[in-house]
């Protein structure tokens, strides 16, 4: 088990009983989702995805950022969403946030196409400049504004660089099967493509081809990471809420929000964390923020935060739980130098390991956040390791499904993401949208 | 004016009987402040720094800003909550996020001793290799945990490499102006030493040298960062909501949270805008998340964001309100390249500036948004300059008083703070924690 959730601190806030009554719906969500009788049943091929998965495009994902890796100094990855957010939680997990400012026999890796920023892509370009470039497009109609914007510049800036021959083996598309404007041009020019699989939503995306490459580039043992998910995909098989700690988050979660408790905080205790919050903020914002309803999804990364955010979660509005993830080896050393003069009085603390002090933080935090009235869900994982990651994402991903059946919302769609983009398209002239233009017009004229 | 607060957006969600019945409220919480009547009035230095601030010190700072830019390439901050927040904020929204990527003519600067991260402390020592190191340690006291240790370490690491005089020339401390072990050790050594103001808190110091020294370093024009904050202080000195946005955004958000909007979200549209939301969400948060009371903070970066948690603000649980902030000349350029294939079906945006299309997305979320029930303060931004940025950062500190005083609380304490601090003491075993050690190992063993 690379995943233990304590229930230490989230016990003086929900009665026994509350487990008990649960249960049946857990029992239910769980047979909606094996039985693939629930709502989103369209989109369920993250499931058995760790198992599943398609061995020669893994093969091929694998010989691509072998490629990228001798081919370039920096790896320009493209997509929104779900086409970005997990590649670069990984990366950030498993490597570092400072992943492009360390030296390493891996290229850089940014991420563009998830923005509509100016002076972004200006640096963007500027950090290209004098250096060999890849890039991966992600997107599965090829026609989303943002990476579609940003695959313009770079395809333009590489062709300029190596001609449209030297383009060619720099540029890899991950998109749609078959269909699509994108995947016709990708066979038409002969850029290698991998999928974007029809059943998988972005958001549970990460440990497909739309994850994976990159991933890979960076030098993760994406074989571990599969096995982790896939060891995950094994352990919550059981809808009994004492045997499966997955679907016993879920619960938790839901409990939690019907007492009142409506905005969930992620904990991480390290740095490494933050772009795996941001991953999860989406995951279950996207899946359960829907028909008026859904825990909002916020994060910390402590002990940074306990000087910014602790002051409120200790003292403000009770409206809140939080979700420690507590990593338990971290992997580094890093002990505290002895100082004759002691002038910080830290003494007693000479030759400790950080990580030491890091885990009296994060339980003298537990204690105190409890004390002010929050719960605390803990979630311990074994260590920083791409298997453990993999079984995290899975656990997540799962617990998501869950949760949002006991919700009562569809956890797979995301209709709510269409209502900027036909704003926006109107406002910009695109053809189709004259109608919407002219009401959009008028509203803009009052 | 830099700012300009729109309220065509919120409008819908507020009667106009609301804002006369909240301005008597408001004049009283000016009149507290301007009386220094109110609670937390040891701490009201921050109203006239723009002003007032120590000309000698500040001429000082700049001096010291120069030598360090010439004397290293890495520059290592050293502070945790608005002894980092409030610098890093302006770094990155005045020169870049990327700053540490892009080619420069400063030094990179990296902050430390803002977690008890031993990975993060790894790979910070490993940037420094072979690079010239200057560090700049900013504590108050000098005895907080997460800088104390990160002094430790970069000071061994300097006089290693320097020996204790060259170090001596490299180490920059600001700290108490009289008490405290720190300063009391820094003029033993000889180290220069710059002032954290007594009345002025953490959330409220950037303006001071715990802002201004590492601002400068990264090569801001401090001059127009102050004036711009000063034009703001003289701006925002009418009580009538009618004739000042500052103290209009403050009844508003007490207005909304009134009606049940329990959280703010606050909304950007640019990478630059991220960590200034970090340094207002510890600003709003902890002045006003106290006595159980008080908005829950969380920001987003659009467009990314609206494909994460867009879903949520869309559709989900009512109780947010966003407040944008727009920045109307972002001060580049990129246009959209025209591609003869048009794939993506973009092509009646070739030629167009990207800034217009974030300005039409931003346009759009605003219409989708108001339409989904959430109410939408925009705060219109001239420029991405300093002075403008100046100008909103006492906008903010400015609102967040006069919105603390409406809500109840004392803006200026945190006394929530302490309560995982004194925990960690205790469990660590730091001498006078005894009893306290006793009581958490009880509880511990249970």
């Amino acid at each position: 088990m690379s995943i233990r959730l304590v229930d230490t601190y989230v016990a003086p806030f929900v009665a026994e009983n509350e487990y008990a009554a649960i249960q049946p719906m857990v029992t239910a969500a769980h047979k909606m989702l094996t039985d693939r009788s629930g709502l989103g049943n369209a989109f369920l091929g993250w499931v058995d995805l760790p198992r599943d998965y398609d061995k020669e495009e893994y093969a091929r994902i694998k010989a691509a950022a072998a490629k990228i890796q001798k081919q370039c100094d920096v790896f320009i990855v493209i997509g929104i969403g779900g086409s970005y957010l997990g590649a670069r939680a990984v990366v950030e997990f498993l490597k570092s946030p400072l992943y492009n400012n360390l030296k390493k026999d891996t290229p850089d890796i940014y991420f563009s196409g998830c923005n509509i920023s100016a002076s972004n892509m200006q640096e963007l370009l500027a950090i290209c400049e004098g250096r060999d470039v890849c890039i991966n497009v992600i997107s599965k109609s090829g026609t989303t504004t943002e990476p579609a914007v940003a695959f313009r510049v770079f395809r333009e800036l590489l062709e300029k660089k190596y001609g449209k021959e030297g383009a060619r083996e720099r540029i890899f598309v991950t998109t749609d099967r078959s269909r699509g404007t994108l995947k016709g041009f990708a066979d038409k020019v002969g850029y290698e493509t991998f999928v974007v699989p029809d059943d998988v939503g972005g958001r549970f995306s990460v440990l497909s081809a739309v994850g994976l490459l990159p991933i890979a580039v960076s030098g993760v043992d994406t074989d571990a990471l599969m096995a982790g998910a896939n060891a995950a995909r094994e352990a919550y098989a059981d809808p009994d809420i004492t045997k499966n700690d997955c679907y016993k988050y879920a619960a938790l979660r839901n409990i939690l929000l019907r007492r009142g408790k409506t905005t969930e905080i992620l904990v991480g205790y390290e740095p490494f964390m933050q772009m795996l919050a941001e991953w999860w903020k989406q995951l279950f914002g996207e899946s359960e923020g829907k028909d008026g309803k859904g825990l909002f999804p916020a994060s910390v990364i402590f002990s940074t935060d306990l000087h910014s955010l602790g002051q409120y979660i200790q003292d403000g509005m009770r409206n809140l739980f939080e979700t420690v993830i507590s990593v338990k080896d971290t992997g580094a050393t890093q002990l505290i130098p002895n100082d004759p003069e002691n002038i910080d009085g830290l003494n007693f603390l000479s030759g400790c390991d950080l990580n030491y002090v890091n885990g009296m933080a994060q339980q003298g935090t537990l204690f105190a956040h409890v004390d002010g009235g929050v719960p605390n869900v803990v979630l311990e994982l074994a260590d920083r390791s791409a298997y453990s990651l993999g079984y995290m994402l899975y656990f997540f991903e799962k617990a998501c499904a869950i949760s949002g059946y006991l919700l009562g919302v569809n956890p797979f769609d995301q209709p709510g993401v269409e209502a900027y983009k036909k704003n926006m398209f109107a406002l910009l002239g695109k053809p189709g949208y004259e109608e919407q233009k002219a009401a959009l017009d008028a509203r803009l004229a009052k």
